[in-house]
């Protein structure tokens, strides 16, 4: 496992990136929060840091100079600004690096409902980014439904991670990375394809969360204990 | 609520129809089996009230005579037989009935994968019935998520069942029902459009119980406790 690899979250300075910089600050993950706009990434990482204490490894940076230094990347940006970014970062991105993708295509992109999602041509924003990485460049599809502010908070998140990859080291990666989250377990969910179920999903618990008025999570009960990381 | 009033569960002999059937009987309601062949939902019934106890209140019949003799409907049928049956059965629907449909487009239907879905033009199975049920007839989606086998158990089932419909009487007929199964939590889930999200969770599960060895299901968490019914 990555624990001394630096990850970068591109498009780190948003809610569920800021959220998962913190969370695996705490556990001890060298954190490069990529922004497009570098000042706000350091402002971000100081942020990071005041919460997760002295001893957190937190930098920040623009997104490409992210890429270059880091081989674990984690994509944490609107759908909308997706594409655009990963062409722009084609050539910073380093051979052999693995991608996280959390993006979901919510109708709220394009100003519909974030309860509702848009079709995707590729099945997936996660295939999206498969095709938009160099190759060779592994991608994993993770970390939808975890609530940004319970990720932003203190307590451990009553959440399961799905983890949809092609990619065996990708997989594994988004597994242990999930694993670092207080309280969340994180499931092997099979191929990249099935992250378009992951986003939908997003979709249903922003509706339950304004109906309800709560922060949803999903957990995957039934399955035998080694299921769950 | 229906307690009184007997539920007919449309395509109820298959292992879906059959799990329903049990818990409910079981919780005290009266059940109708339909089945395109009335002697086989008779039998069926028989085999509810072996496992339920002499006071079940569960007969069988043909889907038709079910629909007649019932207003509150419950659809348990593979996709690929769902439209052709409701076509079937509107002559026989009565006016202000409620449906609840179960239906999940998996691609098996058409020789694909269990843990892919079709898609379905009219967004999913559930609005497909809503569009084929006579006026007046009001649909709600839900029981997508409960595994069938567990259903057929004596356990308490660790799932929730989220119900999406645009009827305030079909949702609350749905809610009471699923909290009518032990370990069951009901919760609303909207309109039913956002029933094609119920549906495509059921072929991630299909998917996760193959990889797993398993009988998932999903609990959402972080909803206040007036969500859960």
């Amino acid at each position: 496992m990555p624990d001394s690899r630096p990850i970068a979250i591109l498009g780190g300075t948003g809610p569920a990136g800021m959220g998962l910089a913190l969370r695996w600050a705490r556990a001890g993950e060298t954190i490069i929060i990529g922004s497009r706009d570098a000042q706000r990434a350091q402002e971000a990482a100081a942020n990071i840091k005041n919460k997760s204490g002295d001893n957190a490894r937190v930098s920040g940076m623009e997104n490409s100079a992210a890429c270059s230094a880091a081989g674990l990347l984690v994509l944490t940006v609107p759908f909308e600004g997706q594409a655009t970014l990963l062409k722009q970062l084609k050539p910073a991105i380093r051979a052999g690096s693995m991608l996280i993708d959390a993006t979901v295509a919510l109708a709220a992109g394009v100003g519909g409902r974030a309860s509702r999602t848009l079709g995707v041509w590729q099945g997936s924003a996660a295939q999206q980014a498969a095709e938009l990485v160099p190759k060779g460049v592994s991608v994993a599809a993770a970390f939808h439904n975890l609530s940004a502010e319970l990720l932003n908070g203190d307590q451990a998140i009553d959440c399961d991670v799905i983890v949809c990859s092609d990619d065996a080291g990708a997989s594994q990666f988004a597994l242990t990375l999930a694993g670092k989250i207080p309280g969340v377990r994180a499931i092997d969910g099979g191929k990249l394809e099935n992250a378009r179920i992951l986003e939908q999903i997003t979709a249903l618990l922003v509706g339950l969360n304004i109906r309800h008025k709560g922060h949803g999570g999903i957990r995957i009960t039934g399955l035998p204990p080694e299921a769950y990381r």
